[in-house]
Parts: C-alpha cells; sequence; structure tokens
C-alpha cells in the first residue's frame, strides 16, 4: 500500500462506505453510497451493467469519493482517482466477497436474474483527509 | 418541503453527514463529508473562502450529494443539485448553528483568524434513494 493509502489503513479495514461521485453526460456528478475492496493500491467498486454509475465510469473515467470511519465520521480519506479497468469476469465472485464484507453472508442476496454485475478498477490519482492517527 | 424530500425527513433531521461533489477545473469531481443544515426545499452548506470547494462552487454551480442515515447506512438520499446563492452574510452564524448540530457546542470551535465563512445555498434538483419507510 502507498504511504499516502497506509496513513489511512486504520479507515481502509473497516466496513465504512464509500461515497463515489461519477460524471454525467452534462458535465455534472452524481454521488452514491457503495460498497467496495481494495487491493494494493488500487479500489474495486462493483455495480450492474447498464445502471447510471456505470454508463457514466463508461463514458468518463474520472471518479472522486470519500470513506468516513464508521466509527468516528470526522476521520475521511478523499480520493480523485481515474478508472483504469472495467471487467464482467469475476464480477459475481467479486459482489458476494463484498457480501461477505459487509453483510458476512456467503452469496449477495439481491441478485437479480436480468443483471450483469461489473467491476470497476480504480487508481488513486490524489489522496487526502484526515486520518486520526 | 417538497413530496420527494418528505421520504427522507427521517434521515434529515438526524445528524447525518453529506457527501458532497463538486467539480474540479478539469471536469473531474472532488468528494468530501461535510455539516449541512436544511431550510424549506434548499439545502445549505458552509466552507471557507478559498477553500477548493469554494472555489468550485464558485466557477461551477453544478453540485452532488449523498446523505446516509447514520443508524442505518442502507438508507440514504441521493441529490443532484446546483448553487443558487453564495453568500458571506450570516455565514459566521450560520457555521456557529451547525456546530450547534452537529457538536452541541454555541460557537464553531474550529474556527481561524485569517478563514472567512461562505454559505452555498443548494437547490435539488433531482432526489433519489432509499428511504427505509
Amino acid at each position: 500500500m502507498n504511504d499516502k493509502l497506509t496513513n489511512y489503513k486504520n479507515i481502509l479495514e473497516k466496513k465504512a462506505f464509500m461515497n463515489i461521485s461519477t460524471i454525467m453526460k452534462d458535465g455534472s456528478s452524481q454521488t452514491t453510497p457503495v460498497w467496495f475492496s481494495i487491493d494494493k493500491d488500487y479500489f474495486f467498486v462493483n455495480t450492474a451493467v447498464g445502471r447510471t454509475k456505470d454508463r457514466n465510469m463508461k463514458r468518463t473515467p474520472k471518479v472522486s469519493f470519500s470513506i468516513q470511519d464508521p466509527e468516528n465520521p470526522y476521520n475521511y480519506l478523499g480520493v480523485i482517482g481515474k478508472i483504469v479497468d472495467r471487467t464482467l469476469n469475476g464480477a459475481d465472485e467479486h459482489i458476494d466477497q463484498l457480501a461477505k464484507k459487509y453483510l458476512n453472508v456467503d452469496s449477495y442476496p439481491y441478485r437479480t436474474d436480468t443483471e450483469t454485475r461489473v467491476i470497476y478498477k480504480i487508481k488513486p490519482l490524489s489522496v487526502f483527509g484526515v486520518s486520526g492517527n
């Protein structure tokens, strides 16, 4: 983990939510809370193909997000990042891993027959915040 | 309060944080947690003159935010909105009101001699989310 992110390890190891902002077609943004995972220096989020977030991140690979410490909302990290990969490969397994992390269940319970899951890989470009360390 | 927002009254009455996204000069976004107040159908946030958020909202009056229920993060509202006013008038009093709401103190404790507070008034253009009602 790079030095910047290491400062926020205590937050990143918790079941914290990411509030992610994606860019709409007209240049405005949309912000929603999502589950995430982190591996080495990349963040991963999982959505369903065709949703607003998916369409936005496909069109404009610029995202930003904040993650607050669930135990102390004054500690948080903010990240400006770019999408470096979008893939359907492993996306079903990934949403199950997220369900394990957040809900402690083995299988994502909100799956529908009509949705296809997709993973986005986010590379942090800048990191800021209050670590509380 | 308009019908859309009334659905989320239970969240809006709590000490919930707003994660607000503003548009950077290059068209990307920045997302940070902030305090807010709400009056009729408008949201109000308070920052210091010259900060990234202030510069962004002055240049580009497009914001979006999400507000999660602090007691159940799966309930949230998302808003895409526009800045309809920016004023220094009453901004010192407003940050004290926010300090009362969030910290239960009469005076904002993080004030510095060098900063000038500023209020942004946000008109919601679209509202979505999960109310839990």
